[in-house]
């Protein structure tokens, strides 16, 4: 594969060529690893950033109906919006059950748009490099805004939340007084909360939602990357198109504060180190899946499971038959 | 430390020993490793094995007075019992902010009975090391029941139910009927849910809300590890030590039939695997904190947050630096 070609293409903004490269990232063969490195190292420091917005929200929130929405109206003042899906449950349906472009039809065929469905991976670890690796290619094809959408199943919100700018929660109103379930966590890592389905009969019941919200919003701690009225909460009806623009205002809002104050950075350097630190992590356990160590450890394991050997003398033994020399440096 | 004389007097019963040796576990030094591991395959064997149940419960529920009543009642049969406290945020305030001693005045004057409090560590992973090894150092010191009780804060409720042979969980009685926030996966992994408090004005609230759990269980898929009827929900006042016999009724009959089924045996054997794997994992990551890698990592993580290298491209130069060797056995 001519790396240097792909790039180029790729930066000329070519959607094809973007989509091969997301699917080189995403290869688990160690030749393409060596050549997505090092289509990533060519691309970086072109200077084009885009903003990555991380979008969480649970099945039957209207998620696609908001992303289309809402992309329509970016790409309608010009923007370039990149969707990309982490869906950590196609992992086990092999891909998402509904493909991605059949949910968002009119913003699939947008010449402003390019849309990526979650890719069919078993680890978390590994969707989450693809995820950030493939932010960066979008970032390099010139793309102004990059939707990061998550189901929110397990870490997949916080994984998202990690990687974004922004991170909003989509929810649906609900019934009487009650808060639907979220997670404190999430409720503490969200920018904005926005209520969607505020239109016909549910209009009331999201209004009220979301105030219930805002009120629970308010009893969070202030946080330090937070200008006064954040995280806020907001109804946006996808359906009518309602309360788009100000969701979008309000996001520039907080993006053009965090910028002044040197947030926005800061939050970039301290991901791009959790990233590293992450990924070797990763690759250090990613050697225990690999021969010789994986038959031995599969032999030991047995003599565990039979009573024949204490786990903890087990391990001794892979660490000190295989991990010599590591962080030794040849000692 | 003279390892033989320790391991004899933890198996002649010697609570101070056993202390000492929890002690020695606990310990972060790498000789004290080397010393708890020799310490524990010398107690291997013994043929020595006690009921581990594990049991949560939030902060409010009655955790202390429950696990009071039901200890004394199990010692005043005979038994012998060990209480192994988890508290991760013990980490935090350097120690339960109530000593379990104080919690449980009865108990702990009691001769059957043994407690020891949560440690201060500020890793999961070596709370649950040092969990699992003091769960065999009470079983050699011959206890017939060992409580594994946690606040269930984070993962630590998993990490228990992962180590033990029973999972209880300790609610309170609730109010109207919305059932308490119980996470999905705690409820899965419960084999009796103990609704306490049933006492006083509180009873007609614990019976209700117990029938609503016993509802809510009924729902779950049935597991290939319970027979019929189980998991279950039962009430139980630890004030009044009413159901405690009736609650260690059901604890035996389940047992009894993991044990005819051969469910126990090999529940516990996959235990000792995940064990292992786990304990390979930490100690590869431990590592990493380790010089010359840590010192390496952080300037690698200065460049990183600076933008002068890419994520992926320092990961690779660590471990291309310090993994030579690693899963090739010398190569």
């Amino acid at each position: 594969m001519d790396i240097e070609d792909l790039a180029a293409r790729i930066e000329a903004g070519e959607r094809r060529a973007l989509a091969r490269a997301i699917t080189l990232v995403e290869s688990g063969r160690a030749d393409h690893r060596e050549q997505a490195t090092a289509l990533l190292d060519r691309l970086r420091g072109g200077g084009r950033e885009g903003l990555r917005i991380g979008l969480s929200g649970t099945p039957g929130v209207g998620k696609s109906t908001f992303i289309e929405a809402f992309g329509m109206m970016l790409t309608a003042q010009g923007l370039k919006v990149a969707v990309l899906a982490v869906d950590p449950s196609s992992a086990r349906s092999g891909g998402s059950i509904l493909g991605d472009k059949t949910r968002m039809e009119r913003l699939s065929r947008d010449r402003n748009a390019f849309i990526r469905p979650s890719p069919a991976q078993a680890q978390l670890g590994g969707v989450a490099r693809r995820t950030r690796e493939a932010i960066g290619l979008c970032e390099a094809a010139g793309f102004d805004v990059i939707l990061i959408e998550t189901v929110g199943v397990g870490q997949s919100e916080t994984m998202v939340a990690d990687m974004s700018d922004l991170f909003l929660l989509l929810l649906a109103p609900a019934g009487g007084d009650e808060l639907q379930g979220v997670k404190r966590g999430i409720m503490e890592s969200a920018d904005i909360i926005l209520v969607n389905k505020a239109d016909g009969e549910l209009k009331s019941a999201a209004t009220r939602t979301c105030a219930d919200y805002a009120g629970a919003l308010r009893l969070l701690r202030k946080r330090p990357q937070d200008p006064e009225g954040f995280p806020k909460a907001l109804t946006v009806s996808a359906l009518e198109e309602a309360g788009l623009a100000k969701a979008w205002q309000e996001m520039l809002a907080l993006v053009g504060w965090r910028r002044e104050a040197g947030q926005f950075d800061a939050r970039r350097s301290e991901q791009a180190r959790h990233w590293f630190e992450a990924e070797v992590r990763e690759g250090l356990l990613a050697r225990l899946r690999q021969e010789p160590v994986r038959g031995a450890m599969a032999a030991l394991a047995q003599r565990v499971e039979q009573g024949d050997l204490s786990p903890a003398r087990a391990a001794e033994e892979i660490l000190q038959t295989y991990l010599r020399g590591f962080a030794g440096k040849g000692s």
